[in-house]
């Protein structure tokens, strides 16, 4: 079963084809700069034999462009994938904002169509253009299932405690403030795949989300309880850009004492801060590098970095009252050894102990980088976000075929 | 020796007078309603026979006239408790912000006081008025020894990991942005008294001070190494009209999306949040008494009040890499047993384990109310930040004197 993951930005648009239930895509590619002049189309195709990419410039007007394009690649010559656009049974689109309106993957009808628009005040970046790009898929691919994969979703289990603020209840019915969470699909999918490691489907996991942008959660029972982002993707742990947990007293004295205007103090928290505010580069491999060569800014990056994922395995064993695995996924979790390290160092009060070698040895694939005596399994597991959205894809068609 | 405490704020002056090393007050009272309409003093004096108040309306223009006032009810008429002006040794004046000019009480010249009045833009509500009290003290008390005892000091010591935050460089250089930390006389004067009740100097603490205020801090070796409060007094805990922790994009989310003003929202905040906001009082008695009635916003006040104390004594025990004492003190810390209940229960993974007669029993004497099995000491510890200063006071001039 042909099924392709769609994931659209304002001028970019990022797919994978799957041939279900097959973990590895067929193809993947992503469409930049649409609308914009120098605008291009990336395809790589995947093999036996290895990889195959062929880039091809041309002016992609709109989102409806690209998509057609994106049929060209994967239809047309020797490297054709499908036929034709009635080879894919379904598109999986994913969708950054679900409100409370969606707990899973959704078939999307007229009325969760409007469903998503109407929750774009809360997703102003991302809702309106995932919504044209649903419009745009149901005209280019007329018999295939559109089904909505919200990055909400995964945490609309966490209880009330944890997901309202401490403000009057106005501000929670009328303006729609609470803790949503964010990176869901990821961590239900690298959670699912620790519960099943540990051979124990009601594990606590506390799942460790660290890419450009980073996230924590504590999972019990499969469900999420609680999640380090919050209202938006900006609370929370620190990021390549983004300034995580911060006083909110910050904020009024730079518009008040400063003279910072809110849209300046957003641009601040949102886009000059976390490592490349702090260690002067968003990626963490220059800060590591920069550190490496003795530099100080890059030293205390990396010292607060660390300090509050600490902070927040803490805050998550005491809220699930223990905890059976940490889990490392992500571009930094996957690949930033000394980062993994750094949090799991002085930690033998939860009796997590980390076996150096193993986590030296990490390559890839799924690991336990513990010891055998540590009483917390330390997990690397890669994610898979567009695997994950293709499987629920999968299973919601199969289950509508099977009813 | 005399030692005088103050406490002042926009319109009132609070004082205790203290025999010291005697730790009970001879006489405190209350100036309120300074330069408004209908201002008074109250002043009580403590005797082996009980305490007597007396009250006298007259209309106080400004701190000074109520100094003036505080004099004549201690040196006046059958309780006077001074002779004279002269009889005063030290005024210890409590002063809420110290930035990182000082970490421990401090003589008063005239560079200090111009350094507190610098720190006015750091708080606007306080050392203002307390700079303009210090004024008025010298005058009034000529030959007394001016200390001033800083909120902030105590937490001094926190590593820059943790108090700083993941923003630019500048913004802590030019703005003085980072986290400061407030109850710091309430956090040193309970957590000294429970390193001297565990007879381990280097104890590992976290201190919980549930007033109108909260806070929480971290203590290793007799230092806070974190604590809850940022920049300001808003971060942290839910409190009694403050919010704690919010993640900022609410803030940016109700000035674009909603129409709120910094302003208007920085009042939501401070103000309207927390008990108040979510139960309807900001007193945690009345609380109560609405979760008794069966009230559902009570009870949703009371799970996020205490959900977010669990959370922190988690994340201190992290990067404390364990805990031997937790410790709950002020108002609510001292008084509320259910609170306290409510935040131990399910802690095991700790090995926190309350004794529930105990908790019930607690009368306002500091006490063990853990089980001998738990591994981690439960105590209540009633704070005394007055005697904390006076005690302060006390041993400068003490070592003043010596040396």
């Amino acid at each position: 079963m042909n099924i392709l993951v769609i994931n659209s930005g304002s001028s970019s648009l990022k797919y994978q084809l799957f041939q279900m239930p097959a973990k590895d895509p067929v193809c993947s590619g992503l469409v930049e700069r649409i609308g914009i002049e120098g605008s291009f189309i990336k395809h790589t195709l995947y093999t036996a034999g290895g990889k195959v990419s062929q880039e091809k410039d041309s002016f992609i007007a709109n989102h409806g462009d690209g998509l057609k394009l994106v049929i060209e690649m994967m239809s047309e010559g020797d490297n054709a994938v499908i036929s034709s656009v009635d080879d894919i049974t379904a598109v999986g689109h994913r969708i950054v904002h679900g409100g409370e309106f969606f707990s899973k993957a959704t078939l999307i009808t007229k009325e969760v169509k409007q469903q998503i628009k109407d929750l774009s005040p809360l997703a102003p970046l991302h809702n309106p253009v995932a919504y044209k790009c649903i419009e745009v898929a149901e005209v280019t691919f007329p018999n295939a299932k559109q089904i909505a994969v919200f990055d909400t979703a995964f945490h609309q289990t966490i209880p009330e405690e944890a997901y309202r603020y401490a403000l009057p209840e106005k501000y929670y019915k009328e303006h729609s403030v609470r803790v949503y969470g964010f990176h869901g699909t990821s961590h239900k999918y690298v959670s699912e795949q620790a519960a099943e490691w540990l051979n124990k489907p009601e594990a606590k996991i506390i799942s460790i989300h660290l890419g450009n942008g980073c996230s924590m959660t504590a999972i019990k029972d499969g469900k999420s309880v609680d999640t380090s982002m919050g209202f938006g993707p900006l609370s929370g742990l620190m990021m390549g850009t983004r300034s995580g947990d911060i006083d909110p007293s910050v904020l009024f004295y730079l518009m008040e004492a400063s003279g910072y205007t809110a849209a300046q103090v957003k641009v601040l928290l949102n886009n000059q801060s976390g490592l490349l505010g702090v260690g002067g580069s968003s990626d963490m491999r220059d800060i590591r590098k920069l550190f490496g060569e003795g530099d100080a800014a890059a030293k205390l990056a990396l010292g607060i970095y660390c300090y509050r994922i600490k902070k927040f395995i803490g805050a998550y064993s005491a809220i699930l009252n223990g905890v059976d695995a940490i889990l490392f996924t992500a571009g930094v979790g996957e690949n930033d050894k000394a980062t993994r390290a750094a949090v799991c160092k002085e930690m033998d009060y939860l009796n997590i102990i980390m076996d150096e070698e193993k986590n030296e040895a990490y390559s890839g694939k799924a690991m336990d980088i513990s010891t055998p005596e540590s009483k917390v399994r330390i997990l690397v597991i890669p994610t898979n976000e567009e695997y994950e959205i293709a499987n629920q894809c999968y299973h919601m068609v199969e289950t509508t075929v099977a009813s």
